[in-house]
């Protein structure tokens, strides 16, 4: 039996469903869009790799003018590293000694890795597991209405980054916030208190990263900060076209799914479950948008199957066999279900990239 | 540096997080317990694959006494052939040229494959991928209640019936459900009434296959069904606790999670996010319990951080850097994620299987 992936030059209607594809050419406009905004505004964009975890789409964002790259686990800086990504940020806590020794292991390899922490123990972790020959840079993650991790005030940000500086073994690297949507205000008066903070003690803060692809396009309301990160952006999803922050053509994912049985008036079932969907709803009631069958709804995903309930839908409903393209709620966690992804150019097939970082779990 | 998968005698401390792990004792036993039970009924017992996807697992369900296996997709289905197993039963509608071709080849190299089909388009497009040389054998899937696939009638199930039986190509295999929680008698009505449709027109109906876990236990409730299919039983989790399908002794699969954060008096948060516990809520309001600590909330995933709601936990919360135990609200989506399973007994690691049919998306 021949690969069940797909030949370059394969139509879309030929390849094998579930599958998610990725339109080349919105996924390079997402690139540059992105980019030339910052590059307007004058500060660096950090994308974060975790919605595509592929090689080749890291290196575009770097080729359009990318400062470096963001990761969320040391697995996945890890397989960036190997393919010749030289700056890389991880903006997590990273405690106990098997992950303090891989992450040591990783920063002896490479030019500038980055991590960030938000309590004395994480701090007191990384001190003890470098040393001042070649200290690692740690910059002091703040919660500024997240509610996720972060130190709470910028009088603990500030006693953080002291911290930090003491350490001979560290680098204060300045201050980080994942912020909670529309946040931007709430960023700002935290980075510009815990700036004057430092100031006072006659530390530098130099970078003051904010992030979240929701926040992309109003990061210059963030004059404090020097660097935003995003990971969505680059293929963009359901939700971020309900909140506003890109259109119907900035999608670049799409997930191919057969209609499979057509057992009753009001309803069909598509080959695309939560092993391909995911059971992310960010807030939708319905676990994905069928493209042109408006009323259409995803009711239930079972793990190989998606019911959609066809009562209010507006148009003639697929038969069997036939295939729909599916807009997910969540790109992000649909890349780390398959281990290549299939990139296309108006329905033909572009080439066959594989998701390096997917399953690079700790 | 070394392989990050722990090596055979590492404590479950020792290892990175977060990660899946597998209590063998508990395995087997959910593995006997079951197969015990259709043993005294005198029934089939099929497990499904999708909880586990590991080679090693359907051998010692095979081991125990099970007829054969099921799986949801040609490519799973493709792996288990590789490891010689050779009563397969695939409870999917196959539909469209690759996908048939691709089936075409699974049977040809095993000795007893079979498929189901709820309508006449599926049944259509097997009789004309199949020849009468080696006939195919197809169940009809019957929708009694579960509403998700499936013919609605006896008197549908009995056509489909004979149009199967009227293919040179297919040989009529039986009927097939898989029913909402709780259905047993809906299914045995269905079952009995299709049986003495198909007799009337002189069609034996071999194998009547029910299935899932929720209503494993009340399978001899089904006297018309002849096999059982099931596979959540085989590591359990907090759904089936929930429902009172096993107890907190059966549950064998937790995922270890270290304490990364702990940013508020009321806020803790977790390195499993929804890449490692999935978004499957099951109808619970959080994401997976945390063993021990009783009225500690996953009110929140994000990728990579599961936030923990500790204001109204019982005891202290573990500090940051310590690990803690999850049930998760569902097992098999949990495993699609993970590449390599970590199996151990009494907290020391006895193996480490791959789980050898994810990433098989066709």
């Amino acid at each position: 039996m021949t690969s069940p992936w797909p030949d370059i030059g394969t139509p879309l209607e030929q390849i094998l469903t579930p599958m998610p594809v990725i339109d080349e050419d919105r996924l390079a406009a997402n690139i540059r869009r992105a980019q030339a905004y910052f590059d307007e505004h004058g500060k660096a964009f950090r994308p974060h790799i975790k919605t595509h975890k592929i090689v080749a789409v890291a290196e575009a964002q770097r080729a359009a003018g990318a400062v470096g790259i963001n990761c969320q686990k040391i697995s996945e800086a890890e397989v960036f590293a190997d393919a010749g990504f030289e700056d890389i940020l991880i903006t997590y806590n990273i405690l106990g000694a098997a992950k303090l020794a891989r992450l040591r292991a990783l920063h002896e390899r490479m030019a500038h890795l980055s991590v960030v922490a938000d309590s004395a123990t994480t701090v007191d972790g990384l001190a003890a597991a470098f040393d001042g020959a070649r200290p690692l840079t740690v910059l002091v993650e703040c919660d500024t209405g997240g509610r996720r991790c972060g130190v709470q005030t910028p009088e603990a940000a500030t006693e953080l980054a002291v911290r930090i500086a003491a350490a001979p073994a560290l680098r204060f690297g300045g201050i980080l916030t994942y912020p909670a949507p529309g946040g931007a205000m709430a960023v700002e008066a935290f980075m510009a208190e815990t700036i004057a903070l430092l100031a006072a003690k006659g530390i530098d803060c130099p970078v003051r990263s904010s992030g979240g692809s929701p926040d992309l396009w109003k990061s210059h309301l963030v004059p404090s900060a020097t660097e935003h990160r995003a990971g969505t952006y680059v293929y963009n999803d359901r939700s971020m076209v309900r909140a506003g922050h890109c259109t119907r053509g900035d999608l670049a994912m799409h997930i191919l799914a057969t209609v499979v049985s057509r057992p009753a008036e009001d309803r069909a079932v598509l080959d695309a479950g939560s092993k391909a969907l995911t059971s992310d709803l960010l807030g939708f009631s319905d676990f994905g948008e069928i493209e042109g069958y408006e009323g259409a709804r995803i009711v239930s995903l079972s793990e190989e199957h998606a019911v959609v309930d066809i009562g209010d839908c507006r148009k003639s409903f697929p038969a069997i066999g036939s295939v729909v393209h599916i807009v997910p709620n969540h790109t992000c966690v649909v890349s780390n279900l398959f281990d290549r992804m299939v990139f296309h150019r108006n329905g033909v097939v572009t080439r066959v990239e594989d998701v390096a970082a997917r399953g690079t779990v700790w």
